[in-house]
This record gives structure tokens, C-alpha cells and sequence, in this order.
């Protein structure tokens, strides 16, 4: 067997492309080959967009968004709700909120969820910037701006472990901490809710 | 709905993601927040690369297959065969052979089958490269180096069509032609073999 498989650019780029989530040799490949063929404007925008997000996008220091201005629109954005703040666990979460586009508040990004099982605890998110943001907020001499707490986190063992354990962290502060409702998606069926879901629906039920 | 989903270089990325083959909207958001994850090092290899690849490989003047050496590895390899020359439709059936690794002749990369009704004709793909170079090659003075060409094409409309084509055009020249053979792969078994390919086994079969 000929040891030339790709040409030496042509497998580096087939092996950066293999870096990526879900990508493996074959796709990498042909994700490669397209480029080859492709304009070389395409392979210049997408080269050129890789190193601009890393170079112009960071936290946004009061709410831990990405954003590419400090602090970010939402935060800057005077026509926000400032005395609410939803908490999620990522930055893909609080697009999914944006989009849905009912939500007028500001956010608080906590990029991860507790997961002691994978090693993941209160110091490797972004828990004690929420705190310090709440806090910081009351001891400033004047009333706090922030009111309310939503906790906007997944009905999953991580989820439920990072919601209990900030419930318990804010209850010592005066603020108020919700949490968003659990129960049936709509459109969904009874028929195939599974169990917890459907438990969740009847606790939560609301006087029609 | 606000009008911020993604900050600028973020939506720019997953913009640019989107662009490859088989990446929709959703995969590219998963991707761009990938690499907003992802070391600064990673979104810069990747980056660099797939300008890389634009800047360092062109096409073999000879064999017309992707390199960054010219000519390719393989043309300049005293240890091939240069008698015999495999026509294939494009580079990732030259790497598949080259994988096979039986091979031992040159190649030529034709970048595309012919395809009327696409509007891929002769002269879009890479066909009087090859035919130059057969040509080229007797008209030198000494006896053609090349005895032999393989078409390597598949046994579809367009690589037949496209055979059938080059068949003619090297029928006017002093060339063996000859085509790999079609027939049942191994490990197929006749059970679920398509009545072509059994047609194409029964007419190609040999005396044992």
C-alpha cells in the first residue's frame, strides 16, 4: 500500500475537520474534498469566522453571555425587564429563549450544569458570578434592581441538582426564585408522556 | 422577539458552517458553539488549514490529481508503473484505490462525469488533459511511455456515458483500453444482488 493517502494539507485539514462534535474520518473527508473544489472565498470566510470568534467573542462580564460587546445587547438593551433574571445553563438555552421571544428579562448564563459524577461542581460554573451579581446589586447602598430569580434549567438529574442547589444558595439573600413549569409540551400527547412528566403535570395543575 | 439571536461573529460562523455539504442549521449552531468552547489553538488549526489548503494545493499538471507537489507523489515515483494510467471520475476514487493498495500504475483525475442532462460536457471535465497526454506523450519523438489505460469509472449512467466517451476518443490512438470489471463485490451475496449487476457477472464470467 502507497503510503501518499492525501496530499499533507489535505489531511491536516481532514484531521482539524475530525476535531469537530459528530465528525468522524468519512465526513471529515468529505468535508475536506468540498473545500478542495470550493471557491476559495468560501474557505477564506469560514477560515477567517473560526479565528474572529475567538478573537472578538467573550463573556459578557454581568451576565456571562458570548457576546462581542461588553457588557452585552441584552444587558445594554434599556427596553429589558432589569429586575429579572432567568438563570440557564448555556449560551444555546438562552438563544432558544430569545427565539421563543416572550421572555423581556435579563439572563444569567451558568455555562454547565453540577455533575459531581463527571467532576463538575459549584466552582466550574458560573454560579458565584450569579451571586455576587445579586449581592453586589443589593450591597451597591441602593434597592437591588434584581427582583427575581427565574430558574430556567432542565427537568434532568443535572438540572434539578444545580436548580436545588441555587434555590438553596439565593434562599439566604432577599430575592425571589422560580422556577419554570414542568409538564406536558404542547402538543404533546398523554398517551406517550412518560411517567415523571405526567406526575409533574398533575402537581403543577392550575385552578381553570 | 428580539433581534439578537447570535452575536455578530457567532451567527457569521455558523453562517460559514452552513455552507458545507450536509450541515443545516441546527448542526452549525452546534458546531460554531463547539468551537466557541473549544481552545483558541483548535479554532486556529482548523482555520489555518482550510486556507492552507486553498494556498498549497493545485492540481497535478500531469495527472491532474490534487497535490501540493507538482508533479504529484505519485507521477514522480520511480517505483509506479508508468506504462499503465487509471482513469478515474474523481480524487476520493483515486484515494480509494491508492487505499485498495493493489495498484501500482499512474493515474488520471478526470474532476467530474459527464452528465448531459447537468450540463457537464467534455469540456467541463478533465478529458483533453488526458487525451494530450497520451498524445503528448507519442508525439515526443521516442515509443509512449503509456501502453495502457483502466477506466476505473462506476458502472452508473454518468460513468458509463462517460467510458463510453473516452473509449472512443482512445479507439482513434495507439493505446490499450481496457475497463475494470463489474460483477458481484465480495462478501455480496446473489440473494441480494440487482438483476444489472448479476447480468454484468454472468457476461464477465471467466473459465475456472
Amino acid at each position: 500500500m502507497s503510503d501518499v493517502k492525501y496530499a499533507e494539507p489535505i489531511a491536516r485539514l481532514v484531521n482539524a475537520f475530525k476535531g469537530l462534535p459528530g465528525i468522524g474520518e468519512k465526513t471529515a473527508s468529505r468535508l475536506a474534498l468540498f473545500v478542495l473544489n470550493a471557491k476559495r472565498d468560501y474557505a477564506e470566510e469560514l477560515g477567517k469566522s473560526l479565528i474572529a470568534v475567538k478573537d472578538n467573542v467573550s463573556l459578557c462580564p454581568s451576565c456571562m453571555t458570548f457576546s462581542d460587546i461588553a457588557p452585552c445587547g441584552i444587558c445594554r438593551d434599556p427596553s429589558r425587564e432589569r429586575g429579572v433574571v432567568c438563570v440557564v445553563g448555556d449560551y444555546k438555552d438562552m438563544v432558544a429563549i430569545e427565539s421563543a421571544g416572550t421572555y423581556k428579562g435579563l439572563y444569567h448564563v451558568l455555562h454547565g450544569l453540577l455533575a459531581p459524577l463527571k467532576g463538575i461542581g459549584p466552582d466550574d460554573i458560573k454560579i458565584d458570578e450569579l451571586l455576587m451579581r445579586i449581592k453586589g446589586d443589593q450591597i451597591d447602598g441602593r434597592e437591588s434592581e434584581i427582583e427575581e430569580v427565574i430558574i430556567a434549567l432542565g427537568f434532568d438529574g443535572e438540572g434539578e441538582a444545580t436548580a436545588l442547589y441555587i434555590q438553596r444558595l439565593l434562599g439566604a439573600i432577599d430575592v425571589k426564585v422560580t422556577r419554570i413549569a414542568s409538564g406536558v409540551p404542547v402538543g404533546g400527547s398523554i398517551e406517550y408522556m412518560d411517567s415523571s412528566t405526567l406526575g409533574r403535570a398533575f402537581e403543577g395543575r392550575k385552578e381553570v
